[in-house]
Formats: structure tokens, sequence, C-alpha cells
């Protein structure tokens, strides 16, 4: 029912071949985050439109409203909201620890108050994983600590201490036959935590791995000077997912590193803030200079805001609080994420991935300086 | 370039074609209001898919926000949204009285100030027409005054030769030939203003009419017995479109007094506040009684929503503020106007527009008597 095969390398780079039992993912792969159970400003039909193979879906977001005993009820994720593909949901552990209120942390799990009502909940490795046994993704995730950025060598010591643990009670909890259970390696920014997670979690023989812990503050260095030294002690067969990244620069950074699969909510977030990822860098559609600019938001772009809709129709919509701004403009960003995630794919398999990385951050780069630079603009 | 013809009639019902530069419109046909250039929530697509054959836009909005001379430059309404089907704009008109601040109204035209932002700007019937040109819809709407139910007849009467008086003015400005422009009839609920303008307003030999100043706060009684004056006084072979109307009801109430066009905001409005029109009634979808029902909004529809979301998952959607809750709704509610008014056509071309009518009305009577009375539904 599942497989992972790394099909080709270029590098370090991976092309590989997810089998799932609702259907095939091709790596490295992009996961578009359905927060509630949606893409933010998407319909079923426009997510398949730009390509997605795999959506994740948030444990902590789900298990409040509406409840996983309700989306149980109604056939899990896939019967609740009609997705017919893979989902992936995440242990809840990280929205735990960044959105609830008056949250305690014991070495049993933790006890905390909804961010929408208030009311009183407790997550545990064993609840985690009944959850997500409940909402039925193809792929669950042992339940973490995750420090913030800012946390001492000593609290992020005993954070990842607990995740190992966690990550053994939530492997025995582990029921479902047709749901994959990754194990998550935290330890923040010191290497010799993280080196230690790796022993615990991989001890586990979890099908697949995820570096979690990064994407919360630390510095880009550090982001990366962990992945270099983590990503290669990963089971080579495995999976490895860099939970949480990125833009469209790190999607390339972390594939160069090995990695195969990412999520992130920068390309729905910032449609919705009117922030537009193109082949020509960042392009901010509040702008003036796109006033009557009648050009598609990516002229090398053939998703379907780019087929019909100019800068200066969305810049006017995203101005005026038109969803239909945020739709379109997810619809793009999203079309970016994974059309370049294809491209890396195809040159992966070319054994090529280096020199288009390379062409693809000069070209970024370039951008970035020209905007910074305050030019008006080709 | 334009004509339009009654090619059936069921008793006063009549089955026409409207033929403009931008394509045919079946009658009778409704308008799906896109305020601001785009139908709230939907993408170009989405009205096409659910079968929309002309949109409307509001010259007041598009004069405000991004402007007319903008619009004019990126193609008029077609090349700025992008929609290829015709278009048809309001005077600008009912907005000034409804929406914008300090207006003030004196023959020449009215002053006001932006509901948006307090800037200064005045609308005369040259200045409505110049605006509509810029816009370029290929139905254009002679500049009118719109007095509130709560008017005096004397007031009614001001606004009513007011009206006529712009009529002509609107008619002497008007210069584009790929535009038709429409009169519009107003008087409030004197039917004998009302028989006065229609002597002022046909005089003028429009190519269409409407019936403007009702759905404004008068009650139903007093709609109908205007509509049923009126509309037998409008000339049989031009188009009658009777503005901002109105439910589902309404829409077969007007179509038997033989109306052609609607344009209403209720279905994109209530969809996005969770009130859903079905054939067996209207839904609210935050009722709890909709919590784990695992049925399609209205089985009987076969609009993407109704093929691929339950209620279930549209009140979680809906309760949780996604996007894509208001998005789902609105198309299922489109596609139940349209679907509805094609049903009116094919039975008026069938010869049994009444019986249909009978038919459809006594369902919705009986579904809203059981939701008043408070049954749990089926």
């Amino acid at each position: 029912m599942f497989s992972f095969s790394v099909v080709a390398r270029s590098g370090a780079a991976r092309a590989g071949l997810l089998a799932t039992p609702h259907g095939r993912v091709e790596t490295p792969a992009f996961m578009p985050v359905g927060t509630a159970g949606a893409v933010k400003a998407m319909t079923r039909a426009q997510i398949e439109e730009v390509g997605a193979q795999i959506l994740l879906a948030n444990t902590y977001h789900l298990m409040l409203r509406p409840g996983d005993e309700l989306v149980a009820e109604l056939g899990g994720l896939h019967g609740f909201t009609g997705w017919k593909g893979p989902f992936l949901t995440d242990s809840g552990g990280y929205q735990v620890f960044s959105l609830s209120a008056l949250r305690r942390v014991d070495d049993d799990g933790v006890s905390f108050r909804s961010h929408l009502d208030g009311t009183a909940h407790r997550l545990t490795p064993e609840r985690s994983i009944e959850i997500q046994q409940n909402l039925g993704a193809d792929v669950a995730m042992a339940f973490d600590e995750c420090p913030p950025a800012a946390a001492t060598r000593e609290e992020v010591a005993a954070a990842t201490e607990r995740t190992a643990r966690w990550a053994r009670r939530s492997r025995e909890a582990h029921r479902r036959k047709d749901q994959w259970l990754f194990g998550i390696v935290q330890g923040g920014t010191h290497l010799d935590l993280r080196e230690r997670s790796v022993a615990d979690v991989t001890a586990l023989d979890f099908p697949g791995h995820a570096i979690g812990g990064l994407a919360v503050g630390e510095t880009k260095d550090d982001t990366w000077r962990v992945v270099d030294h983590v990503a290669p002690m990963l089971p080579e067969e495995k999976p490895r997912y860099l939970m949480g990244v990125g833009t469209p620069e790190d999607l390339l950074d972390g594939v160069a590193r090995g990695v195969d699969l990412f999520d992130c909510v920068l390309p729905t977030r910032n449609a919705r803030n009117g922030q537009l990822f193109t082949s020509a860098g960042r392009l901010s559609i509040r702008n003036a200079r796109y006033r009557a600019d009648p050009r598609p938001p990516d002229p090398a772009c053939s998703c379907f805001t780019c087929r019909t809709a100019t800068r200066a129709y969305l810049r006017h919509l995203h101005l005026a609080n038109e969803m239909t701004a945020a739709t379109l403009m997810t619809l793009h960003n999203l079309a970016y994420y994974l059309d370049t995630l294809r491209a890396v794919r195809q040159n992966t398999l070319l054994g090529r991935f280096e020199e288009f990385r390379a062409e693809v951050l000069g070209v970024l780069a370039a951008s970035e300086a020209e905007e910074e630079g305050g030019a008006s603009g080709p």
C-alpha cells in the first residue's frame, strides 16, 4: 500500500516516488497547507488544477473545530473534504506551542487552552495519534515538542528528550495499517542535540523522517547548518520532510541537501497579503507601478491566473478587498511552487539539478536586488 | 450587432433572445452582480461554469475605484476583467442614493462624497454616460434618481420628473454604437406617476426599458401592483428589466408579468452569510442540524458544490471563516438562480410556464412553512 523509492539523484538532490493508499506523490513535493480542511481561498478543483499531489492538514485546528470524531464519522479527511489524493497531518505539537494560550508541558503531554474559545484541552502522544487516526491522513506525524528559536540550550535539550520519548509512545499507540507514521527530529540549532535526536528517532524504524524545529525564527545560516548536518544522517531509502519550509529559494536549498517533502503557508498567506512569487522574483501587487500594467503576474507561467488576469486587474481586486483577488493570487503562488518543484524533479532526473538551481537562484537574486534598488521595473 | 426578439410566450411569460456584441443572452436571464469588476468570491471560470450569460457591473463603484479612465485604458470592462460575455452597467444613480455620504441633488445632477474616502464627486446624466462609455458595457442605463420607499409623493414626483429629463439628456449624450442604452421608469408606488414616467421614457425610443425604484423597501404587494401596472405598458418587442429583484420566488413572479432581465445581490451576498437557495427552499448552513449531514446542499442540483461538498463540510468551513465556504456557496446559489431561469425558459417554450411556476412556488412555500415550524428537516 505504501512505498518510497529514490528514482534518480543529482548530487544530493533526489527524485523519488511516494506511493500511498490515495495515490502517488512525485518528490520532491510541496504540500499546500489546508489548515482547517481546505486550502484557504481554494476549491478542490483549483487545487487539482495547480497539480498538487498531497495536502497537509492541521491536527490542532481540526481537533478544535469541527472535532476529529466528526471528521471520522464523515469518512475521515478524504470523506469530509472530498480531496481524493493523499493527506499528511502534523502532530498538533507545533500549533499548540505557537497558537494556544496558557499551555503547560509535562512529561506526559501538554495542557492548553484553545485560541478560539479558551476551552481546556490536552494533547499527549496517545491523544495526538488517536486524533490523527480519526482524521485518517495517509501520513501522520509523531507527537513532538517544538521549542522556539529563543529557547535556552537546556530548554531545547529537555524538549528533544521529551520528543524522543513521545516518538516511542506515538509509535506504540499507532494502529492504522493504512497510515504511515513519520518520526520528527528536534534539537534546535545544537548539532550535538540534533545527533542525539536522530539516533533516538531513527532507532524506532519509522518509514519516514521529518526535520522539525526549524523555520521557527532562527537565522538562515543556522537553518542550513542544521540541515547540512542532519539530512545525511537520515536513512537514505526513506523520505525526508523539512517541516514549515519555506520560500522558493528555500525549496531549492532544501532539495540540494536531500530533502523530499516541504510544507509552508507562505504561498497561500502571502497571496492573501498581495505578494506574488514569480519566475522573476517577488511582486507586491499593491505597488503603484502595477496600476495600469496589462501583463500577467508571471509571463512565464501558464496557470489560470496568468492566462486570464492582468497585474492591473489583480491590484484593483486586492485594493478593493475582493476575495477573488485572494483566490487568483493563491492559485498562482501554488502553481509557481508546484511548477518549480516539477522542474526541480525533471532537472534531477536529467542529472543537472545544480545547474538548474544556480540558474533559478541567479534570476531570483538579481530581481530582488533590482526591487531593493527601487527600479521601476521592466 | 444588437437585437432582441421574443421567441415564445406562455401567458405573459416570455422566452427571448438578446444579441449583443459579446454574445447572446437567452431570456429570462439573471445577471450576477460583479460590483467592482468581479462577482464576489468567484473567478471567471466559475462564472462560466454556472452558465451566466451576462454580468452586471456597478458604475458607482468602478468610477471611484479603479476609475473609469483606467478601465477604458485597459480595454473597457471586457479587457480589464477578462469576461468575454456581455456586461450591463447601471447608471450609478442607485448607489449614489444608497451608499454615498452628504449627497445633494439639483436639477443638473448629484454631488456626493465617496463612501470609501470622503472625496467629492459629481454625477450628471452626461457624466454617467461618459463613465459608462468608458466602461464599455454592452448595455448602459440612463441616469436616474431612485427615491427610497419612505419618500413622500412630492419627493417621488420630483424624482420622477427629474428622471425623465435626465433620460433625455442621457440619450443625447450617448454616442457609442456598440452599446445599447436602456431607459428607466420611476414613480415609486404611485401608479399615476408610473404612467407618466412610462410615457416620458418610452417617448425617447430606447431599445429596452427598466423598471427601477422597486425592491427599495416597499411591500411585496406594492412591488407587484406596480409591475402589474407598468409591464404591460412597456413596448412588447423590447426587453424589460426589473432592477434589483430578487428572491427565487420573485424571479418567477416577475417572469409571470413579462419581465426578461433581473439582477440582485441576494444569491451572492446570502452565500457569504451562509444562506443557500435550494430546490427545497432556503437552507441556513450555520444550523446545528447540518453538523454531520453528509448530503449535498441541494441533492437536485448538479453544480460543482453539490457534486463535491457536503452540508457538514460547508458548515464547518463557514463557521471557520474560510473563504472557500463563500466561494462554494456563491457558486451553488448562482447555479440555482441560473438553473431556475433556464427551467423557466424551457417551460415557457413548452407553453407551460404557469404550471411550472405553481409547482416551484408550491415546493418553496411548503419548505418555508416547515422551516418556520421548526421541523428538524428530512
